[in-house]
């Protein structure tokens, strides 16, 4: 099977050396054509873009943003045709399903990605990208895509896998924002973030698994409990704002979380469990 | 040694009944006198207040807020000179601090504990408390606190373990929003938060991996990058804001992070890495 990468990014140029490394025929294109360069070099096909698209069966396409992708491939539409491309063009899955619709009426067969990986991950262990859209293409584009990181197909809508990408992004730079509090308190408490890290860490990893039973609360949304209430959660929550204020460091950061328990408590459901909380998210539904 | 248990709320009541089980002579006291029936029942002494006391070298107590723990303790002040109290009351550091120096003005000796567990952890493995105040004090306690769950002293003002236990649940509410925030999301892709909650623990375990780095770059202010910067995250945050927009659920828990990242970017920080977002908890320095 031949292979393409178009887009030469830290990303690209990550996914174009793997596949290369891993002894598949692969031509590469760039906008700025000295980034194929040192690809060429290490035995890359280079050229036009109507040279790379034809000598290639899969085109994975890295490019920084959905609306690139659409103004690179349009004047080749034509050549795509019957090919398939696979996009790790990070977006929403709105823009993916709106580019699938796209290319789907020029007979381009589509395959939307969602990285979990930075480009220094890439043929490592615990690199992982989730795909949605043409199944089939998919199926036969496998044995690539398992070079660059372990893989997965949502079926359904070309956004589906985008969603789910972007949903543990989420819990991440939630995380990420605990971070960040955590340790500008703790060095407050004379414990340099170096010093704190390990015990953050291993905290977070014992905590995170307290996901399972909030997940359950919330697809039974069964709210009764007797332990670990709204009132009693948002009562430690002021403590550890107060605390940051006393210590001279923000509390913005645990703002939403405190509100959203506030006002859960406010209407009457203070005695709910904690992980409740999700109607502060979910309560969208109704605007 | 002699110990007893003052407040035997769901906390109390773990913590005595532990100690009964360990084979210590445990005296307990509840305002309201009922709740110590079932531990009279299973071995501990019971009495009034000044009693209770005149019985025990250490007194742990677990009461609901401070402001409790002055109010009990006051009338009994004479009684209390020359013993140990252990307080595992939730509050704040200053808090701490405040009844310290309180006690010690009445010859108590004074430790404070931040509690890193929930009563049905208290004797198990994974419990944690955190002490600071008079070391000696919790140096000849330690055999009995080491019966409910890990016991580690920090050196220092009396409030420094409640600050470093606040620094951690800081930590642990940030991710937990993230959760809430993922779950919601999710669930719109039709993976129920059941279905989702393993992936995501997993996903948030390898992630807090990422915390030692963080905490390089905050230790030593250097915040030079060639990947993952401000302004790729910032993209990134609002990619997942808008598709949660898209998808009709709430995007607040993210706008905190979100926030600090646009003023660093409109700072002309946007080229720096991602940790540096910890200076938008640190900037209240200068309030």
């Amino acid at each position: 099977m031949n292979v393409s990468v178009i887009g030469l990014g830290a990303m690209g140029a990550a996914i174009a050396a793997r596949l290369l490394d891993t002894g598949h025929d692969t031509a590469v294109w760039n906008r700025s054509a000295h980034r194929a360069e040192p690809l060429i070099a290490k035995g890359a096909t280079g050229g036009t873009l109507a040279e790379v698209i034809a000598a290639s069966d899969v085109l994975i396409v890295t490019l920084l943003r959905y609306n690139s992708v659409e103004e690179v491939l349009a004047p080749v539409f034509g050549e795509l045709a019957g090919r398939t491309v696979v996009n790790l063009t990070s977006g929403t899955p709105n823009e993916a399903r709106a580019l699938a619709a796209l290319l789907a009426s020029h007979g381009v067969r589509y395959v939307d990605g969602g990285m979990m990986a930075v480009p220094e991950m890439i043929g490592r262990p615990g690199a992982s990208i989730l795909y949605s859209g043409d199944e089939a293409a998919f199926e036969e584009a496998r044995p690539v895509l398992a070079e660059l990181a372990s893989a997965e197909f949502f079926p359904g809508d070309a956004g589906r896998a985008s969603l789910v990408d972007l949903s543990l992004l989420a819990g991440m730079y939630g995380m990420f924002g605990g971070i960040a509090q955590a340790t500008a308190m703790a060095e407050r408490a004379g414990l340099p973030p170096t010093v704190f890290a390990p015990r953050l860490t291993a905290w977070l990893q014992a905590m995170a698994t307290q996901a399972a039973g909030h997940a359950v609360v919330a697809e039974k949304r069964d709210y009764t409990t007797d332990t670990q209430s709204v009132s009693f959660n948002l009562g430690a929550l002021e403590a550890i704002m107060e605390a940051a204020r006393d210590e001279g460091v923000g509390d913005g950061f645990l703002a939403p979380v405190r509100d959203a328990l506030a006002a859960r408590a406010a209407a009457g459901r203070g005695e709910d469990v904690f992980a409740s909380v999700i109607e502060a998210v979910r309560a969208q539904d109704a605007a």
